[in-house]
């Protein structure tokens, strides 16, 4: 005799154990969604124009009934780093390596301790390296961050960010990072967009320390690009030797040129903080259709730095002001946008 | 008088309706997930040691109990093109573009016509294309890809595509795609890696099609590289115009450094098919743990086309074959290992 289940034991008997398993994970995805949903995603920033600009950007362009629909494959978006995403006062932190760098290499080579720019470069300190040609820094990146291989260069910056600390806070330059872009990076990953640096500094050197500080993979990581040296080591294993060959100054016209170099597409939205990033955001917003273009100004004196328009670092001139009023860019301004500026805090 | 549902009700009383949607798009998912598990992932490929590589490798890349398990953001694998993953025979088709526009510019451009070695191009056909020194391919690269805006330069060549056909097939050349290849890419997207391609073609030769041909996005085309030059169109919209100056020959030990260049990272896994991708497999492999070399073997003269060692276009010497064995990357044989060659036979 055929023993029949009722009617509704059958329908059940697709819910094997492994089945109920993902069932009960889709459930929970659910319920983890709707509580996402209801939590505020820029917690580090005040009510107002820029916030509600960054808001209205995710929503316009991630909504397929809204005519600014971006297609997920075309959710790209650019990110400065020094004066961006983290300090950049009183000098860019990959020169402060490339400085540090040099004073250590500068022990056991006098001869490079000797000649110039390194010479004044070691004697003038920073304000000798606010005024430094970019002759003088192509010379100094040579020298500090070239001659190695592409893993001994990250272990190199890796072993120098673990030690070095910020003379006003006393931390290490990765916990200088802004919470409130963090939180923008993670709110535009939530929502398809790829986040890339399109930085000034070195590719390599934020490379050693993007994935881990700020979630970015290497292969969105577009930087100041030197040549490299394809050979083989001791073992016979192929390896990759940094060479002193400039290939992209990635500043200014220099990032539309690396954008499309590692990007090939204009960026749906794009982050700056100086006139190292007009071209930039210019080159965003030439793509047309629902584009965020937002530029970061340093008026917190108190729990940051204000510039004068005409610092020499991070250097953000009226024009630049009256460029971002008349073509719709965001300002963000530390002092009333951002509620808190490090995690720490 | 309160009326209690029994408990059965109330702990269903979750599954609103909005909430059966999405319950019951989940376990469609999970029976489309069941039914692809069951169907073969290969149909183009024959069973033997290619297929099975391909299969092991991604199992054990993949399944987190696996001691070669790789996390999916390092999951990235890198694809020559000509002759890896289309035809190259009787030329390479980016070079094919080239004399056809040349052909195209000398008829306006007298002194075009007469000036070596576009003269002597224009005569000698594929053969003299096939004896052209790098020099004079960096001549011809610059007379017809460069000196209009970027989007200008995908647009004719979308446009040539869209006419041009294969002399033997009579085929557009996009349709010359290996229909094997096309699945290892899809089978690798579908377990989280991010497939790139890694050409000697010019980057944004192969970006014009790469999206809609390989459903490869143009932040994943590395390829040979030339610079570009920021400037305002005559609406003063921010554009990049192809410029003559080369960075980057992605070929042979161009190849890990287009890959150093883009994305930082050995690749996982990576297929060529001549001694231009011989650098780039070292370079893979060079990462350590499970890595997957593989290296296209045209021995098909009757399906497509069968190389001796000294073919200028795709060279494969007995030395590349000493090298695959000694160092365990597999050898693909076209005429044993692939079902069909192409998606419409």
């Amino acid at each position: 005799m055929t023993r029949r289940l009722p009617a509704w034991r059958n329908s059940v008997s697709f819910l094997r154990p492994d089945r109920l398993i993902v069932l009960a994970l889709c459930c929970l995805l659910l319920v983890a969604a709707t509580a996402l949903a209801q939590t505020d995603p820029l917690p580090s920033w005040n009510e107002g124009p820029a916030k509600q600009a960054i808001l209205a950007f995710v929503r316009a362009t991630t909504d397929p009934s809204n005519p600014s629909y971006v297609r997920p494959e075309a959710r790209i978006a650019t990110f400065d780093q020094d004066g961006t995403t983290w300090v950049e006062q009183p000098m860019y932190t990959p020169m402060l390596y490339c400085l540090a760098r040099l004073r250590e290499l500068a022990k056991d080579k006098p001869e490079l301790a000797g000649a110039e720019p390194f010479k004044s470069l070691l004697s003038g300190g920073l304000e000798r390296l606010a005024d430094a040609s970019t002759d003088d820094i192509v010379k100094l990146y040579a020298a500090t961050m070239t001659g190695m291989t592409v893993e001994e260069l990250g272990n190199q910056v890796r072993r120098w960010l673990d030690t070095a600390r910020d003379a006003r806070w006393g931390r290490p330059y990765t916990e200088l990072v802004y919470q409130p872009m963090l939180e923008v990076m993670q709110l535009l990953r939530a929502h398809g967009y790829k986040t890339y640096f399109v930085t000034g500094g070195g590719q390599d050197f934020l490379r050693a320390y993007a994935e881990k500080v700020y979630g970015v993979p290497p292969e969105q990581v577009v930087g100041t690009l030197n040549a490299t040296k394809f050979g083989y080591d001791a073992a016979g294993k192929a390896v990759l030797t940094e060479e002193p060959r400039l290939l992209l100054n990635n500043v200014g016209p220099g990032k539309p040129q690396g954008i499309h170099l590692m990007i090939g597409r204009h960026p749906q939205a794009a982050f700056g903080n100086s006139d190292g990033d007009k071209e930039m955001l210019e080159y965003a917003q030439a793509g047309g259709g629902a584009r965020l273009m937002m530029l970061v100004r340093h008026d917190d004196a108190e729990r940051e730095y204000a510039y004068a328009a005409q610092s020499k670092i991070g250097t953000f001139p009226d024009s630049l002001l009256a460029e971002a009023a008349q073509k719709g860019w965001v300002v963000i301004s530390m002092k009333q946008d951002w509620k808190r500026i490090f995690s720490w805090e």
